[in-house]
């Protein structure tokens, strides 16, 4: 993800990852040096490029928004090691997961430990507003996935996706973008519109995620095609196609879980690819973005606010 | 433990209980009726009644004292639910353990919707330094059960028994009663020494309970007479008999782990129990205690110092 929008946070995002590495200091076990790694191999850190670039366009001070953009990546990938280990996943960022090589405690713990330092670094910005928004974010992350596995399956609609999007990805860019903003002082509006933009952006970031786990090239997401609906998960796409074409027997035999085949499967994602689904969830993608747009105009025209639009159209063209 | 330095606070006690369970609301999975049970089970809840009477008996703000008990003892909690995961327990307040009952999925997911209510409940407190004392003390917790699982464990001796002792319980003592006076406007002297006392006593806590499953009875304790050794867990009065008796041959064999049989097990066991390590720990345990209740010392003799006086002694009751 370097394109423009990155450059005039570039340097700071290292600080960001040299202060998330420098928490693990001071334990010798080798458990330590895997999550190490898997700090330094990073995703796209767009989470706390959010923070920065919200942090600076409304003056925070800066060296207590480099700890919270630091603590939000934290807890980020604190969720990604016990998401992992929960979904039995081997492959991320492109090396295999600690629940892949280690046994399931390796990953309890190092979790832990990632989301330990992320509250201390959350504690670092001193304020108990944001600290009060980061656990209640981790509060809705959680609960989300535990609706998401342990509730009755048979009712999830376009609601529950939505509702399930949120918890998983939207909340936390919310608390990335309005994080940023109590720690700059901002008038509750703006506090509020910042809230906003992180939110609906965050929505067309997943949304665009679970269109590109149908249209992607297998070697850019690192996974199979339609990975998703393999493991049973319902998302937009299949949503979408399900309206569209509520007798495909290949549909409603994923639907009912009565054992469908490898080849129903391969013919269902295929169907799906070729379907209007795609374009009706990037249309969704699309109207999330703009209303986040419409959020952050309400701030002054600066460098900050600019790279913040670019990187949420970027979010839509990730799916070309 | 419902003895007298509980009335005191019983009624409180109750209030602290309809805190952590009102956090649960709101989620209708089957996984959240399980962790409610767990929370209204209970344990001796020890943390909670500290964190009253110091809070009590410093005059600290009742509402958020009350807070700042609920999410003490939510943290316990939660470590309890990853630490059964991790240690493959299957018993826990005399009932199955959830990872005993559900897939390792719902131990990860309900520790870690614990830990986000307790952070919750400690963000309610309002105070950023009882909140950086919270963070802090989890990151202690969680480094001392990785350094226990995944460092070389020859070199297990006095001192990493202690460090790993602090770390697993005293650590959360400390937090109990530090917290309570930070709470309360202490002075910082007296922050000292509540923070002094309650590490003292958890060091003993911990110990006496090393000790009790040597001694205790199998239905009192709810786990076999010697369990910690059969897991391979060396605790005081292990590292004691070894020190009196360096040439048992079923010491050597457990320490060099070269398969030690069921027999020589049940005898070194037997032996511990029968030998002075007994005493010797409860002498340890003695000295922790007695130093605990010199920090307490510092503080007006009021009711609630009395109480606190009287649980510290109970701790060393405990292991007749």
């Amino acid at each position: 993800m370097v394109t423009k929008f990155i450059n005039p946070v570039q340097e700071q995002l290292g600080e960001v990852e040299a202060r998330m590495r420098s928490r693990l200091n001071g334990n010798p076990s080798g458990l330590i040096t895997v999550l190490d790694q898997f700090v330094r191999l990073g995703g796209k850190r767009v989470r706390p490029t959010l923070t920065i670039l919200v942090g600076k366009m409304l003056g925070a001070d800066f060296d207590r928004l480099l700890d919270l953009a630091a603590a939000i990546e934290m807890l980020h990938t604190a969720t990604l090691i016990h998401d992992d280990l929960v979904d039995d996943a081997s492959l991320r960022r492109g090396a295999r997961t600690i629940n892949a090589t280690w046994p399931p405690a390796a990953s309890v713990l190092a979790g832990d430990l990632v989301f330990a330092i992320a509250a201390n670094l959350a504690a670092d910005t001193k304020s108990v507003r944001v600290m009060e928004m980061f656990a209640e974010t981790l509060a809705v992350i959680v609960n989300g996935e535990i609706a998401y596995l342990f509730d009755d399956r048979a009712a999830f609609d376009r609601e529950a996706y939505y509702r399930w999007i949120y918890a998983k990805t939207a909340s936390m860019f919310e608390l990335a973008t309005g994080a940023a903003a109590i720690l700059s002082s901002a008038r509750e509006e703006e506090i509020s519109s910042a809230r906003q933009f992180g939110r609906e952006i965050g929505m067309a970031f997943q949304i665009v995620d679970d269109v590109l786990d149908f249209t992607g090239a297998q070697a850019d997401i690192g996974k199979p095609v339609g990975n998703d609906l393999r493991q049973g998960t319902i998302t937009l796409p299949t949503l979408h196609y399900h309206e569209n074409c509520p007798d495909d027997p290949d549909m409603l035999s994923v639907i009912r879980r009565n054992g469908h085949d490898q080849e129903s499967l391969d013919r269902l994602i295929a169907a799906i690819n070729d379907s209007d689904a795609i374009d009706q969830s990037i249309s969704e993608a699309r109207v999330f973005i703009r209303s986040g747009l419409e959020a952050l105009a309400v701030f002054p025209d600066t460098q900050e606010r600019q790279a913040l639009e670019e990187l949420s159209r970027y979010i839509l063209k990730r799916h070309k």
